[in-house]
């Protein structure tokens, strides 16, 4: 693709941002962020790990984002990015368990990021009628899918022997030292991409401050609760220090604490108790998967965060305040109107209800510029 | 507390029932009682079998109820007790499974009856889209995934290897003798609790019938057709006695007969179809979760229940009864105005659907007196 | 049943068709086809294999088709044979799986068939919310539920071990010689009735042209799908010729190209992606319930088509092709009158969503003669 070309997608019209930015904004919504300046940052930390992983991720997204297009689905939720981050993380996902270098592995991926497009819109309609986001969901769905079926295949899993097992009890070190906790910290980030380099969780804590510093303070909350969670139930510290513990704690504190819900001391509280339940989860979903040879993805993030939202309605504590900052001002990652998109009463079906409302974000950003 | 401050909650206003009173009244909905004194009679045939348990149920159903509270819950649930049996179970089931003397059980216990609550506010709100009640869903969902995660976590599981293993075959004795039909009788009751006692099973027999003598023949004929299931099918005699076979029949028989549907002759029918139904699920759920190190619960109830009552709509045969009823007199567990919450054309989303009617039963109640 | 009684059943109004016409639609119903020359096609061809799998058949297919009736459900279903068909392969699934000489298998398989008739209420009601249709969902449910649960039964399971194993890698042979293609193509079709024998294939794929040459082509277009699928990601050639890696595809490319979408270019692609992605998923289910002895039967079939359609409302390219074709002539499976059951606007959980129309093809039908 030459430049002139790509500068045409970038500023294709007034009204529809270009395509790079969409694919762009996919990364940042791995983090719950329509930024593009934070979807770059994304890619340059991956890139940082392995360009071939950036390349994976980039792919994904660009590719979830053109299927939605190609299949003409809602124009406000391929804008916002929320078209290209399930797409992505499958991508990568095939890239990291399958072998990168692979042919295979490439095709497959871009095979699997048409149908998680398919997935994704299934997703939001089936969800759609409790005005649930789809979240991880069709990434998680088709991600074990694939991981478990691909022992099945030669070609998709050279490897020999399935990775089936019973799951068994901890063992070693259940201590935690001073230094670990700093690396646990950034792992815990940094395992969003299946990354267990702490460099790279910080580049990635900095694309999320880029985006907004409220979401950026929250995803180090959310790390930090899932690493006293673990440690206070003596999980053992190696776990605890690759981050494989904590990355579910991290999305659900974004999710139910300025993105979903509004960001106030009280759904603070709630999405960090949220934050706890999902990290004591992870080792259950681990459980129930390890028989048949999956891994937990982002299964506990997406189940907990469903609950938790689904159940937020009938709290008036939760609903009051709400109801308050709807009228003032925005706060944290939400848009820049205080538009809340998930939790408005929308007519089910109607609306496309994604990570981050889409049309009325874009369009409060077109007026602000 | 002392006994004035106990004293105020019990009478704390005409229209709200004591804490107390909901508390016990979360107890007998174990058994679909919204009845104190039924709940009184549970807590007392715990306390026969051990003292600490009473306790583990009493402050699950409080902790459970005062988180709805706190958190701003509908109040009708809270009255008639919905909030407290979910979290009443799992307080229970914690202290069964994961040593009763331990503080860390307590706290752990302490932390899943505040998750619990959420859990249930969600599944109400999930399941209003079909008008379905939640029944012990939540708390079936919390103790499979604590019970399959706590190998993972040395302070909760210091007891060595987890229990995951690949279900085997069936092993022993498979004829039935008289004295031990029984034991059976009254241990597929007492196993609501966890207990495998035949006089525990007896005493909550006698809580149940207290509320409602329906009630009470309906669980006795529940447990007899969970027996003859299980006999008929060959079971070894050891499962079928010790009441692992039998506790779902009883809760499918109670909620589909009397409950749920009014109770008659055709749902009586059905109520007891579905008991054999559950009975046989039994050990297919224990199977789907034991390579994960997980038991049944009260999955198979739920299941089964869940099926059931959503296929009754679709049969005039079940809803004719059930409108001839709803002009006549109440009958057996249900309101004495004959109310029935569950199956009534209620707007989705609406208002809270749960075990038993709440306010209506409640207001119903007081005008009785 | 005596001659005079079944003509009797036959011709029993000239509004509703007779018993023998519903079954036999049941068992056409298999392959999505409301015709009794297709369903007594399949008989014939299940008679070729062996008379007791066809008894067993008509037998589950008049059972479910006599309990609905006997409940109230819904006419237009039971006219469509949309009561017969998840009935019908229940009780093949119990005769192959379980032994068919045994007076338990039959005994059990009776009571399964009503068990699933509720169930296959259950199911219509609880996917209304989403105008998807059943599928065979309800005998999914069940097939695994009993296969799984049949070991802790020694009446039931007199065959020593339970078959719960870890799943393994793929071994053997992965090329496919030419002579196996026709084998291979032949058994997809044969495996929706359990069978490994090619002039089953044929004879059921007669039944589909019988019904419609759309249907058929499409059918024919479904099993390559998935030899191809398989093929191409090395799955062993065992596999592949046995034809349990593409009977989920037949039936996927079936319900997506003429029976819940128009018959189209564009859905055809949709519906061959569909069908690859079904064969994809196949060793997915496997490996997700071998641990606990069950098998996939044709949930990788019922999760695809479930996905697919859900989405396929968002995608106006789908859609758009929908729209044209409903004021034009009818196309390939579907109702003479161009009826589409599943994706019209119909307020949720007012009429039964099933296969295919029910009521609406059934007039069209005797408007047409």
């Amino acid at each position: 693709m030459r430049w002139s070309a790509r500068a045409r997608w970038w500023e294709r019209s007034a009204h529809e941002s270009g395509f790079c930015t969409q694919l762009l904004r996919g990364l940042g919504q791995v983090a719950f962020q329509a930024s593009a300046r934070t979807g770059a940052a994304f890619a340059a930390a991956l890139c940082v790990a392995d360009w071939r992983l950036a390349a994976y991720a980039v792919g994904g997204a660009a590719l979830g984002t053109w299927t939605a297009r190609a299949l003409g689905g809602p124009r406000d939720r391929r804008e916002a990015g929320l078209e290209g981050f399930n797409s992505a993380l499958l991508a990568l996902c095939f890239a990291v368990f399958l072998g990168r270098d692979r042919p295979t592995t490439a095709l497959l991926a871009a095979a699997g990021c048409i149908v998680v497009s398919i997935g994704t819109a299934a997703a939001v309609r089936l969800l759609s009628v409790w005005e649930l986001p789809p979240l991880t969901l069709p990434y998680c769905l088709l991600a074990v899918a694939v991981t478990v079926a691909a022992p099945a295949y030669r070609r998709i899993w050279p490897f020999g022997n399935s990775l089936a097992a019973l799951p068994g009890s901890a063992s070693g070190r259940t201590t935690l030292h001073l230094d670990e906790l700093a690396l646990a910290f950034f792992h815990n980030v940094s395992q969003l991409f299946f990354l267990e380099r702490w460099h790279v969780g910080a580049l990635l804590l900095v694309g999320v401050f880029l985006a907004s510093r409220t979401a950026g303070l929250i995803a180090c909350a959310g790390s930090l609760t899932g690493i006293v969670t673990a440690w206070a139930l003596s999980a053992p510290a190696e776990r605890i220090v690759n981050g494989t513990m904590g990355y579910n704690a991290v999305l659900v504190a974004l999710a139910l604490c300025g993105v979903f819900l509004p960001a106030a001391p009280v759904t603070l509280f709630y999405a960090l108790l949220g934050a706890a339940t999902a990290t004591v989860l992870t080792p259950a979903v681990a459980a129930l998967l390890s028989p048949s040879g999956g891994h937990a993805f982002t299964w506990p993030f997406v189940l907990t965060t469903l609950g938790f939202l689904a159940a937020a309605r009938s709290f008036p504590r939760l609903s009051a305040t709400d109801r308050e900052r709807a009228a003032g001002p925005a706060v944290g990652a939400r848009g820049r109107d205080g538009s809340r998109p998930c939790l408005r009463s929308v007519p089910a079906g109607r609306r496309p209800v994604g990570h981050v409302s889409g049309a009325r974000r874009m369009r409060s950003r077109s007026r602000a510029r």
